[in-house]
């Protein structure tokens, strides 16, 4: 492909992608799907020159970077309509919820497009952590168990256990070090010194601080549901600084949207893909309509297309059935900001083994009267029996767990959320869960095995892209960069016909 | 003082402090001093009813929560003068830098004058760290110390070197969670998996994520220097979520100067502090002049009191001279944001045992073309020769060194920091450095001896306030709640005069 001018930066440049200016000539695409990786395709097939038409099923772009704001609609298939009915400002962000400062191509988006960024906060030690029926600060969970094992590793090296691990001068200077890195006295006791909370605040005047004794071993690991919590801030894409867009995660998308606006056609669902000859037939709503064109670029996840009408050969039906879709829940509320003026809490994950898992405290609006609280994420981060469990429940059943979780963390607290909505990812209409389950995970370096491989192949003019073909699954960078593989494929059959 | 209605909450509803209502009763107080201690006293003895001058040294407020904007003289005792240079909306905090979430007192003026506050980010995983001449990103030491630890305490385990330390059970449990805790195989050797960073980062179709490679505990650990970066974070008033009021630092003082503006006179140095029978008379500029008062709230900090004229008893005047500030340095430049569009990086603190010890990148405007960057903050963090050796160098070296540093971690960039200012708070005047080194330091609950007891103790109508005098020393909330301890303290004064 160098030869032919298309060799494009991998993600070290990926906020410079760009196909070669007219290299379109022309040439129409169509594209299934208006989320990040269908508005990112026809933005960068717009600017070198094809003819783009965007498909979309919903009556909104960003398909699951879904913000939900006063007046919006949201339907759950077999469940009662839920209408928001947030003040005017506020809003949910039902699926995508954050990104990574890593996450260069989507940021690079932003960045070109003028959309705001401001600090996301994942990690805040101020945040409940609500285990095995006890609320404790996750300060204390935090710092307690990094005394804890640092006071197990002094003493084994102490009793020699080590020696043969180092020299001996190393290994004196990490003992040097292991008492400052997890608070050892002098004869390797962890004792608590204001990291894990005081019970006493210090004050003014003779206010002496009391730094909150140490919590147990058995206390810190009350059960296993507790591990993902001590190490989710450690994850790569979780670590801080984290970003949001100023005014709802789906910021990004719609300035792509206004770029590319006269390209896509919403309520458009697709409802047969056809090839005919060398070129592509699209059937689609509203009524029926189809269109045709030479290329087109898929987005549609893999789950629904395994049940759509289509002319793909037997190796690709296999590979849309392959793999299952992750499919979390959340719930929001709006409240009056009680855990900033109460609880001094600005952002971060509270974590709990209750079916509710987490609670998203905001970190947008600060100081303002009120906000929208995720005062449920439900994933079988801490629930084995989740989503499942979850997803079981009656909104208002939902409601109600929520309700009791905060009141757990926050006591006196839960009567002051209202205008409940619940987003169930199993039950949303063209998504019907958020990423596929690959082998390893959507992140890990694993082999994702023979349908993976099989969906990166284009099949005739017809590519695939989307956040479940690429190693950044789930997030709106995978979704983008997958998209400049797709470009790359048509680019490079585009010029292979041009050349035959 | 109870039964005197004047029984005020302590730290836990600090946010909610009140004199009673009426209780000044027209008697006048003169306040020495309109930083934040000057200004809470002024705040609330207005509202209670007192007759409140304050007289200040400087020509403006805040104090040591000093922001620097474009047009500001900038000076530094012996020193030629600077005039900072910034653009428009930018600027340089050369005192304070944030505030914990935890600081309700002080949050508490911040929400109730309407003071907009946003994220402050202290710990980010991308910046760099810069040790014994070499730059890892701060994600690949936290990360992999963890894992080193982890795999040594894994190994004492399976020697069953620590049998002795909990029930067999137990014991399998937390070994369980530890391979979790610090990413161990099977055979509880540590590896690395994104936590730690990726030399290829995870991209769309076949761009599988390679993870960097351990670094050996050597190479973690190079020096003593590299201690402090490794627990800072963990540090009470530094743990996430910190905060920031939008626009510098010094809006929370503005925003109390503007309730008790007809009360401050500014351009005032005190040059004497006599009493005269029960009242207080404060010999001060411009020029020569005297103010009377039934009560004085002396805020100026020890190591300027030591010196200054004064009616004071020898113990008061023993207190004084008994400890050394603390006198930190800082250099900042304007410059394109090269550390966000180039290096991702939003915020946090990098770290260095270069002569320069810290770099500062903003938390604020972020994705705006321009932003303050403090490239040094120093204060023997990283090297124990400073602030001395910093404090030694010409202005024009300070900025060399900070080109040389930021150069380091950011090849080819040092040519765009511009417009260089540096505040050594050794050569303000009226400051001459920034909170006195008590035994313990400055948040510690160590007895901090009698020369702190002794400026607790009101002598006659004079009390006294300041971060010096709390257990918050150096931060805004310390001089806020020792505002609060001075003020009960008139208050009683005021009180047992009229009872007698």
């Amino acid at each position: 492909m160098e030869t032919l001018g298309l060799a494009v930066a991998t993600p070290a440049g990926a906020e410079n992608f760009e196909l070669p200016r007219g290299s379109g000539g022309g040439k129409s695409v169509v594209i299934l799907g208006a989320g990040i990786a269908g508005l990112v395709s026809a933005y960068e097939l717009r600017r070198a020159g094809y003819d783009v038409t965007v498909l979309e099923a919903r009556d909104r772009v960003a398909g699951r970077v879904w913000t939900i704001r006063g007046g919006d609609a949201v339907e759950q298939m077999g469940r009662p309509l839920q209408r928001a009915a947030f003040d005017e400002g506020l809003y949910f962000n039902a699926g995508a919820a954050r990104l990574p400062s890593t996450h260069r191509c989507i940021l690079g988006y932003a960045h070109r497009l003028g959309v705001p960024l401001e600090v996301w906060v994942n990690s805040n030690r101020n945040v409940p952590w609500d285990f095995a029926g006890k609320v404790q600060p996750e300060r204390r969970m935090v710092n307690d168990i990094r005394g804890h094992v640092g006071e197990l590793l002094a003493k084994a090296i102490d009793k020699h256990a080590l020696d043969q691990e180092m020299p001996k001068d190393e290994l004196a200077a990490f003992r040097q070090f292991l008492a400052a890195y997890s608070q050892l006295n002098g004869e390797g006791r962890y004792q608590t010194g204001g990291s894990s909370g005081y019970s006493v605040d210090g004050g003014g005047y003779n206010q002496v601080p009391q730094p909150v004794p140490p919590l147990s071993l058995k206390e810190l690991l009350p059960n296993q549901a507790i591990t993902l919590p001590y190490i989710f801030e450690h994850i790569h894409e979780m670590q801080a600084t984290m970003l949001q867009p100023v005014g709802g995660m789906d910021r990004i998308a719609h300035a792509l949207y206004e770029q590319v606006k006269p390209s896509v056609r919403l309520s458009s669902p697709i409802t047969a893909i056809r090839r005919t000859g060398d070129r592509v037939r699209i059937e689609h709503g509203p009524g029926t309509q189809a269109t045709e064109a030479d290329y087109c670029v898929c987005t549609i996840p893999m789950n629904l297309l395994a049940r759509l009408p289509n002319d793909f050969s037997p190796a690709k039906k296999a590979a849309f059935r392959a793999v299952n879709y992750f499919q979390p829940i959340k719930v929001a509320f709006e409240s009056p900001r009680f855990w900033e003026t109460d609880d001094h809490i600005y952002g971060g994950l509270g974590w709990t083994d209750r079916i509710t898992e987490t609670i998203m405290y905001p970190s947008s609006g600060i100081g303002s009267p009120k906000g929208v609280l995720v005062a449920s994420y439900v994933l079988a981060f801490t629930r084995p029996d989740n989503p499942q469990a979850f997803s079981a429940l009656s909104h208002e059943q939902r409601f109600q767990a929520c309700r009791e979780s905060v009141e757990a963390s926050h006591p006196g607290k839960s009567h002051l959320l209202a205008k409940g909505v619940t987003v169930d990812w199993r039950l949303t209409r063209w998504s019907e869960g958020v990423t596929p389950n690959w082998p390893g995970g959507p992140f890990a370096p694993a082999d994702r095995g023979a349908a993976y491989a099989e969906l990166l192949k284009p099949e005739g003019p017809i590519v695939f892209a989307g956040e479940h073909l690429s190693y950044q699954g789930a997030w709106q960078e995978g979704a983008a960069l997958s998209a400049h593989e797709a470009l790359k494929l048509v680019a490079s059959i585009s010029a292979e016909r041009k050349a035959a």
